[in-house]
C-alpha cells in the first residue's frame, strides 16, 4: 500500500476532504439506545460512546471485534542536550521488547483482543536537534507521515496508536507550545522522570525551539516537522488514515495527543473520529485535551506512553459497544419500560 | 454447599475472624514491580492494583483468569410507597431478561470473560414496608446472607456482585442513613429516574424508617436485616465470603456499596480485599466511598445498578494484572534501566 500523498500540500488537501460522521447511523444508534432494556440514560457516558463509534462505523448497530494497535519510535537529535533520564539507546532497546512480547503493550493488546505491530522509523537516524535546525526536511517528514498512513490495517475496526522515542515529550511540548501558546514551562513536565536539572534543561530546548523556528509557528504541518520526530508523525499520518477508512481512534497520552492536535491545527474536526482515552500524569497532557474539547475516559495515572492507556480503553469502548449492540430491547425482554 | 454461620452472631464472628492480605505476596510484587521494563511508577494505579491483587491472591505474579458476577434479586415492601420509577414487576421481568443474556450486565460479563449467575431471592414475598416494620426478619436475613455467601464459587480468582430490585436505591439511602448519619435527603438520589414526587416520597421513606428504627441504628447488622433486602443482604454475604475464599472483589454502585459498607461497619478492615470499579451518578454514592476511603477506577456516569460498572472495572484490573505478571524484566529483555 501507498500513501495517497507525495507532498505536505497534498496530505494537507486530503485533511480537508475527510469523511463525515454517518448521521444516518448515529440516528438509528440513538433510536436503539432508547429502547434498550435499562432507565434512559443509566450507561452514563458508554451511552454516547456507541452512538459515536456507531457513527464513525457507519451501523447503527456495530461490533468492535478488530482493534489494532500500532507503536512508531524514533531517535530524537535533541537528546543530547539531556531532557531524558533514559538514554537514547533504550528506543532500540524497548522496539526489541516489544517484538519480544516483553512490554506493557503487549500485555494490553493481548489482554484487550488487538492486534499490535511495532514499526522503528531509522532509529539510526535520529532527527537533528530542533534547537538548532528543524527536526525534520520536509521529506524525511512525508516519509514518517506515509509509514503511519500505510501502517493502518484498512479492516480494523479501532485504531491505538503509541510512541517510544526517548526524548519525545520534549518534542510534545515544543509543538503543542508552538500551536497554543504559552509559557515552555507549562508545557514541560518530569517525562519519564526527569530530574530538576533535566527539566530545565526540556524547558530550556523548547525556549530556544519556539525562538529558532518562530517564523513556522502559524503552519502546523511546518511545526510538526521543526519540533517534532518521525514517530509523532507517523502517529499523525495514522490518525489520518483511519478517518480515511472510518476507523474510530483512541487517543493515549500526551505525545499522541500532541500528534493528533497538529491534524486539529489544520482542519478543525480532523478528530471527530477520535476519543481521548485517559488523561495521564504528565501535567500538560490535561491542557492538551482542554483545548481538544476531549473528555478523558480513563483517569488513573499513567504517564507510560507506547500506546497503554489507550489501549486500557479499548476494554471501555468494547463494554460501550456490546452493550448497545447486545442488549435486548424493552420489547423483546418484554420489560415494562416505565 | 452451606454457609457457616447459621445465626446473625455466627456471621459476627466469622467477620472478625478474615483472613489478611498476604504481605509476603505484596512484598514479591513490590520487588517484580521494580523490575518491569518501564520507568518508576509509570503504569500509575495499575501498579498500585496490581499489587492489591498479589496480596489477595497470595501469589506475587498472579493470574487472572477466572471472573465471576453473581446478580442477587429482590423484591421491596417499601415500594407500595412510590420510590420508584419503575413498578416492581420489572425485577421479575429482568431476572428473565438476566437468564436469557439480553440484559447489560450479560455483556459486560461476556466482553470480560467472566461466569455470570443470576440468584432470584423470594421475589413473590417482597421484604416488609421498613417504614412499618424490620424489611426482614432474622431468619430472612440470615438466609440472605447465606444465600450470598453460597453464591460464591471459590475457585472463583475475582468477583463482582450487583444487584437488581425495583426500590433498593431506598433501602440502600436508608442503610447509609443508618451507619453514616446525616439527613435522609442527602443519602436519595433519582436512582432509575424518579420524578420530583418520587424523591420527596423516597426521602420521606428514609426518614421513617430512621425513625421507626432508630433503637437499632448502632447494630449495623440489625440495620441490614430492618432497612435492607434480600439481595443487598446476599451481597454483603458475598462479599464476607470473597474474604473467606481469598477472592478479591471490585464493588458496583450505591447498593452495592451501601451493603458492603455493613460490613466495614461491624468490623474495620472488613474491605480491604474490595476496590471501588466506579462512582455512579447516583449523588450519595461518592459519599459512600469517601466514607469508606475508596477511589474509584471509573467515572462514567453509570447509574444502572446490576454490577455494570463494576464489571467495566474488570478490564482495568485484568490490564493490571497482565502488564504485572507478564511483561518483562529490564534484565530479561536487555533495556537499560535509566
Amino acid at each position: 500500500m501507498t500513501a495517497p500523498f507525495s507532498t505536505i500540500d497534498g496530505f494537507r488537501d486530503l485533511l480537508g476532504a475527510m469523511p463525515s460522521v454517518n448521521q444516518t447511523a448515529v440516528n438509528g444508534a440513538a433510536e436503539r439506545n432508547g429502547q434498550l432494556t435499562k432507565p434512559p440514560g443509566a450507561l452514563g457516558r458508554l451511552e454516547d460512546l456507541a452512538s459515536w463509534y456507531a457513527g464513525w462505523r457507519g451501523n447503527p448497530r456495530p461490533e468492535l471485534t478488530a482493534p489494532q494497535v500500532i507503536i512508531f519510535a524514533g531517535n530524537h537529535g535533541v537528546c543530547a542536550r539531556g531532557v531524558s533520564a533514559f538514554p537514547a539507546e533504550v528506543t532500540h532497546q524497548m522496539v526489541a521488547n516489544f517484538e519480544h512480547g516483553g512490554a506493557a503493550i503487549n500485555q494490553l493488546s493481548k489482554a484487550f483482543g488487538a492486534s499490535m505491530s511495532v514499526v522503528p522509523l531509522d532509529l539510526d537516524t535520529p532527527t537533528a536537534d530542533f534547537t538548532q535546525a528543524p527536526a525534520m526536511t520536509d521529506d524525511e517528514l512525508i516519509a514518517a507521515l506515509a509509514a503511519g498512513w500505510t501502517s493502518v490495517d484498512p479492516s480494523a475496526d479501532l485504531l491505538v496508536v503509541g510512541e517510544m522515542g526517548i526524548g519525545n515529550t520534549t518534542a510534545a511540548a515544543a509543538i503543542s507550545a508552538a500551536i497554543y501558546g504559552g509559557d515552555a514551562s507549562s508545557w514541560t513536565g518530569r517525562g519519564t522522570g526527569v530530574d530538576d536539572d533535566g527539566l530545565a534543561r526540556k524547558t530550556e530546548a523548547v525556549e530556544l525551539a519556539l525562538e529558532r523556528h518562530a517564523d513556522l509557528l502559524d503552519d502546523p504541518l511546518a511545526v510538526l516537522g521543526a519540533m517534532g520526530g518521525r514517530e509523532l508523525a507517523a502517529m499523525a499520518g495514522a490518525i489520518a488514515a483511519a478517518r480515511h477508512h472510518s476507523i474510530p481512534v483512541i487517543l493515549d497520552g500526551f505525545i499522541c495527543t500532541a500528534s493528533a492536535a497538529v491534524l486539529e491545527a489544520v482542519q478543525k474536526g480532523a478528530l471527530d473520529h477520535c476519543v481521548a482515552g485517559h488523561v495521564s500524569a504528565e501535567n500538560a497532557h490535561i491542557r492538551l485535551l482542554v483545548q481538544l474539547d476531549k473528555e478523558p475516559l480513563l483517569k488513573l495515572g499513567l504517564r507510560l506512553g507506547e500506546g497503554s492507556g489507550a489501549a486500557l480503553a479499548i476494554g471501555i469502548l468494547k463494554g460501550a459497544v456490546a452493550c448497545h449492540s447486545g442488549m435486548s430491547t424493552f420489547a423483546e425482554a418484554g420489560v415494562s419500560d416505565g
